[in-house]
């Protein structure tokens, strides 16, 4: 099975078990809205190759792990897209879910989303259990308190904050979970070597959305463009220029992939890791760079 | 160690991470307002109960399995009082987390909250790592979906709602879970045999929620009351009348007891239960009845 396969059918799979009989029906599917039909599904992908390049003898678990990342990733967008933060009305190229459904179902959709998360890594257990409490120890810290992603977006909250801690939290730590997360569940000695890499690839991912918030327009991308001028938010291309974002972008991606541990698959995930990198660039500008 | 401070002491351990450097300041507040001073600690106290009933060889991961289903529990209140859902000015007598901090931080303080309590499990996983995938699954079934709280809170986004299924999904849920997971911590062969208690149980404390609500004053019990009548939502006062009522909450703590499953310390567990469903009458209506 290639790897989209694998992480759309452990969706599926997790997504269905919302939509049992006797179970609200607005709010299955207000999960099945945010989750599908697919993004870049860009987390789930960088768990799989890392539990690939550690051998993937526990693909189950491996798959599992990839879909928690995913679905915390859907539930923070489901809540950051939320009228109290950034009201947005358009995600993934359609009514964002509490536009789609009211910001109560936002609410509860966002919350059974980060149940579910952690309910698939358990359901997966039977094929590896003494590896589970690793992978959830990983999903947990790149989601919570006190330096997951929720802990990045109270960052706005905040009267003062440092941006790098911002942008580490709110974005680096999925990344970094995706990373160790894989390691984890591959049986991988280190998982928290994985650490680097996923920092590294969430520090050049967030170059990449300013630069897209930048150059793109909303039908490509999904969501609304220009935000980032409009809100006053920090952005590398409001920092730096197009080029020298450009350039930025090239530099994490590069000190990324030099920041692949030891392991079997170790050839493999570096040429992945490239590819995907120059995946990163908006097309306007990889040709013009 | 006692049982109430077994359960402070777990969650003071747990907040305490929250408050790590470099986390954000407002965020670790609101999560620390949200759990403390306690409230009843109703539903840990019954995973305590339930442990120690099966021998509670494993005090760590039982420690961890209640705090998990408090924090789950705290995590309910803060978003159902957000002004998307019951608008409430006071929680355990001091303003509630969104009045406090405002909405954005309500929603992350929440979204925290349930992320901790799965991290708290995984944590404690060293001492006994081949119970924790079910206690894990009995705690996300309490809380999500199809059947947990977070389902039950969105049958209030329905058109049309089955009030069984939402008292038994609202309330009902984490009470079940709080046993199943007792269970579980302590390798119980049968963690899903102490469902019926739970669910008999939560029955019991809805009623007594609704007595409350119909005969307590704000002060008494640190929220506002008469919202049911206001809010025209179901109650087994409006239904029944308060003897009713009362004698309602007598039938099914009757019941919840006759539940309870064949374990070591069967008799302890029975008296225990008697005593705490004495307590779910108000003072009031206990010495009228």
């Amino acid at each position: 099975m290639d790897t989209a396969t694998r992480i759309e059918t452990t969706l599926a799979d997790a997504v269905l078990t919302a939509e049992a009989a006797g179970a609200p029906p607005r709010l299955s599917a207000a999960l099945r809205h945010a989750v599908f039909p697919k993004g870049a599904r860009i987390r789930p992908r960088l768990t799989l190759a890392v539990a690939m390049a550690c051998g993937d003898d526990k693909p189950a678990l491996a798959s599992a792990a990839a879909a928690s990342i995913e679905l915390l990733h859907c539930a923070s967008l489901v809540h950051d897209d939320m009228p109290c933060f950034d009201d947005a009305e358009t995600r993934r190229g359609k009514p964002s879910v509490h536009r789609a459904f009211g910001v109560p179902l936002a609410v509860l959709a966002g919350d059974a989303l980060i149940v579910l998360a952690f309910q698939t890594v358990a359901r997966a257990a039977p094929c590896a259990p003494d590896r589970v409490p690793a992978v959830l120890i990983a999903v947990g810290d790149g989601v919570g308190v006190p330096f997951g992603i929720v802990a990045g977006q109270a960052w706005e909250c905040e009267p003062r904050a440092d941006m790098s801690d911002y942008h580490r939290q709110k974005t680096g730590a999925l990344f970094a979970a995706a990373c160790v997360a894989g390691a984890a569940a591959s049986g991988h000695p280190e998982p928290e070597a994985w650490r680097l890499l996923g920092d590294r690839l969430g520090e050049a991912y967030q170059v990449a959305d300013d630069l897209r918030d930048a150059v793109e327009d909303e039908a490509t991308i999904g969501k609304p463009v220009g935000r980032d001028k409009a809100l006053g938010r920090p952005s590398a291309v409001i920092e730096l220029g197009l080029q020298g974002a450009v350039a930025r972008l090239r530099t994490l991606s590069e000190a990324a992939v030099a920041a692949i541990p030891d392991c079997p698959g170790q050839g493999v995930l570096r040429a992945v890791m490239l590819a995907e990198a120059q995946r990163l660039v908006p097309r306007k500008l990889a040709t013009a760079a």
